[in-house]
C-alpha cells in the first residue's frame, strides 16, 4: 500500500479498508527505516488538515489498579452513545524489554472486536520519548479517521504519565483506595498532572474508597495552593481537579465520569484552554524530539566517540574537571571532522 | 593576578594572599568572555589534584526556614572544632532577576568576618546550570585552599536542589515543624535528594516539633518502600535518613546535627558510596554542561534561526507536525552553513 493509498484510506475508506489503512499508516511511522521516514513525514502533513477534532484522554495508574477494565467499560459507554473510540498505549517498560503489555487486546475483549473501537497497543522498542512520539503519531491517524475519542493508557512510572499529559486534552489518573497511594502519585509527580483523580474499585470498601477521596481532595487542595505558578498548569479559578470513586467492574460510576470530563471540556473549550494547551504541546514536543536528536547526533560524532572515553575516565579519576571536559567535547564536535582513519 | 598567581596563593599563599587568590580565580571562573575561559579551565585542571579533601554539604529550605541563622550556627561550632569553614550558594532568583540574596554576608554575622571562614554569594546570573557550574568550580578552589567542609545552601525550588545534591557529599533539608510543609518538599522532589531532614525551630513549639518528626519520618519511610530502585540514592541497609530537631537560633542541636553528619560520612566513605557518589556525580555534570551547550549551538546556528520561526509558527497552528519540524531543523543544522547574505 502506498502513502498515498494510505492517506486516501484513512480520509475516505469504507470501515474495512480504513481499519487496514490506519494498520499500515501506523507501521510505517513506527519504521526507523530513513526512507520509510521520509514517506512517513510526507503522510502525516497531508493528515494534519484532518486532524485535532477528536477529545483526547489520557488514563494512567499503576499495575492492579484496573486500566483495562476501566477502559473496556468507558469504551463500551462512549460507543452506546454513537462515538467512535480510538486506544492507543505508551508502555515504559517497552524501552527496556522490548515487551508490549499496554494496550493489549486481549484484556479488552468485547471492546477489542467491536467495529466502532480501534486498538492499538503500544510500540515495542525504543527510548521513552521514541515511544511516545510514535504514539503521539498514532493519535493524528485516528483523528484523521475520524475517531471522537481517543484515549492514551500509560501506566505509573512518571516519565510516560508526562509524555502522556503532554498529548492529551486532559489527564485522569486511576487510584486504588489504599492510603499511600497517593503520596507515591505525589513524590513522582504524577497527581499535579491530573485533572481528574479516580477511585476504581470503590465497591470493594466504600468506607475506604470515602477517605481516600477526602484524602487525595485535601492533597490537591495543598498541591494547589503552594504550588509553583509557572509550573502549575491548572488555573483554580477554571479547573479545580476532582476526585471522584467508580467500580469499573460493575459499571457503576462512568456516567458519572464521562459527566466530569464533558464538564472540563466544555470549560476548556469555552475558555480557550483548550486550544493553547495543544499549541504549548506541539511546540514542547518539538523541543523535546530536537534535544532527543542533538544528543544523539552528539553521541555518534567521530571526533567525541574518538575522545569519549579518555575523558570519561579523566573526569571520573578527577583529572579534569566536568565542566573542562565538557567544553572539549563540544568543540570537538564542532571542529573539522578529522580524515578516516 | 595572573591565573598561576591565583593558583600559588590558593595552593600556598598565607591567609591575606589566599583569600585574595580565592576571590580573584572565583571571578575569573565566573567571566563569560573566551579568553577567560580557556585560562579559567587552565587553573581549574591545576588546582583539580588538590582538591576532594572537603566534606560537602547541601543545604536547602524554603525562605523562612532559618538558613542562614543555621549556617552561621553551624559554621562558629565548626571553627570552634578546629575546622575551616566555606559557604557557597546557589540562588535560583538570580537566574532571573539577576539579584543575588543567598550566601550574603550581611546574614552571617559573625561567621562572615571570622578568618576561618570564607564567604562567598551566589553567582549572580546566567541560567540555572550555569550558576550551578559556578558554584561547583568555586567550591574545587575552596578544597584547593584547605577547607575542610564546604556548605553550598540553596533555597526550596526542586531545580536547585537537585543541582546541590549533584555537587555535596549529603544534602540536608531544613523544615519547619508546619504540617503540609512535608507534602511541597515531596512533591517538590526535594523530599527523597535529604540524606537528612532537620526541623528547626523547635524550640517555638516543641509538640509541633515533635510531631513533625514523625510524620516526616513516616514519609521517608513511605518513599523508601515503594520508590523506583533505579531512581533512588539511598541503600536502606546502609543509611536510613534522619530527622531530627534543632533550634539554630537558641544553639541547640547543633551538636547533635554534627554527629549525624559525621555518622553518614563515616557510613559513606568506609562503604565506598563516598568514591562512587562523587564520581557518578562528575559524569552526570559533564553530560549537563554537554546538553546545555548543544542546545545553545542548536539555537544559534543560522539555517535554525532562519528557520525557527516560521516552522514554529506552523507546528502552532497545526499545519505541520512537531516530529516533522524538528527533524527539518535538525537537517538544517547538520548541512551547509549557507553562504553570509
Amino acid at each position: 500500500m502506498t502513502p498515498e493509498q494510505m492517506q486516501d484510506g484513512i480520509l475516505n475508506g469504507n470501515p474495512a479498508v480504513q481499519r487496514r489503512a490506519m494498520a499500515k499508516a501506523i507501521t510505517l511511522l513506527e519504521s526507523t527505516r530513513t526512507d520509510h521516514r521520509a514517506a512517513a513525514d510526507g503522510l502525516l502533513t497531508a493528515l494534519l488538515p484532518h486532524t485535532g477534532g477528536s477529545f483526547r484522554l489520557g488514563i494512567s495508574g499503576v499495575p492492579g489498579v484496573g486500566k483495562s477494565t476501566f477502559i473496556e467499560t468507558l469504551g463500551l459507554f462512549l460507543i452506546g452513545r454513537g462515538l467512535r473510540v480510538a486506544v492507543l498505549a505508551i508502555d515504559p517498560s517497552s524501552t527496556v524489554s522490548g515487551g508490549s503489555i499496554l494496550g493489549d487486546k486481549t484484556r479488552m475483549e468485547q471492546l477489542s472486536v467491536h467495529p466502532d473501537a480501534y486498538i492499538r497497543p503500544s510500540p515495542s522498542s525504543g527510548t521513552l520519548g521514541g515511544v511516545a512520539e510514535k504514539t503521539r503519531e498514532a493519535m493524528l491517524v485516528c483523528e484523521a479517521a475520524g475517531y471522537d475519542v481517543v484515549i492514551v493508557e500509560t501506566v505509573g512510572v512518571g516519565q510516560s504519565e508526562i509524555a502522556v499529559q503532554g498529548m492529551c486534552d486532559m489527564f485522569c489518573l486511576l487510584q486504588l483506595p489504599n492510603a499511600g497511594d497517593d503520596l507515591q502519585a505525589i513524590k513522582k509527580g504524577v497527581m499535579e498532572l491530573a485533572d481528574l483523580v479516580v477511585i476504581n474499585k470503590a465497591d470493594i470498601d466504600p468506607h475506604a474508597a470515602t477517605r481516600a477521596q477526602a484524602q487525595i481532595t485535601s492533597s490537591l487542595r495543598l498541591l494547589g495552593m503552594h504550588g509553583n505558578p509557572e509550573h502549575a498548569h491548572h488555573d483554580e479559578r477554571l479547573w479545580q481537579p476532582q476526585v471522584i470513586t467508580i467500580s469499573a467492574l460493575k459499571k457503576e460510576g462512568v456516567e458519572g465520569f464521562w459527566g466530569a470530563v464533558e464538564e472540563f471540556r466544555r470549560l476548556q473549550q469555552a475558555n480557550g484552554r483548550l486550544a493553547l494547551r495543544r499549541e504549548r504541546q506541539a511546540l514542547s514536543w518539538m523541543w523535546e524530539r530536537i534535544d532527543s536528536g542533538l544528543k544523539q547526533a552528539f553521541r555518534q560524532h567521530p571526533q567525541v566517540r574518538a575522545l569519549l572515553p579518555q575523558l570519561q575516565a579523566d573526569v571520573a579519576a578527577g583529572r579534569i574537571a566536568a565542566s573542562t571536559a565538557a567544553r572539549n567535547l563540544l568543540q570537538a564536535q564542532a571542529g573539522p571532522v578529522a580524515a578516516p582513519q
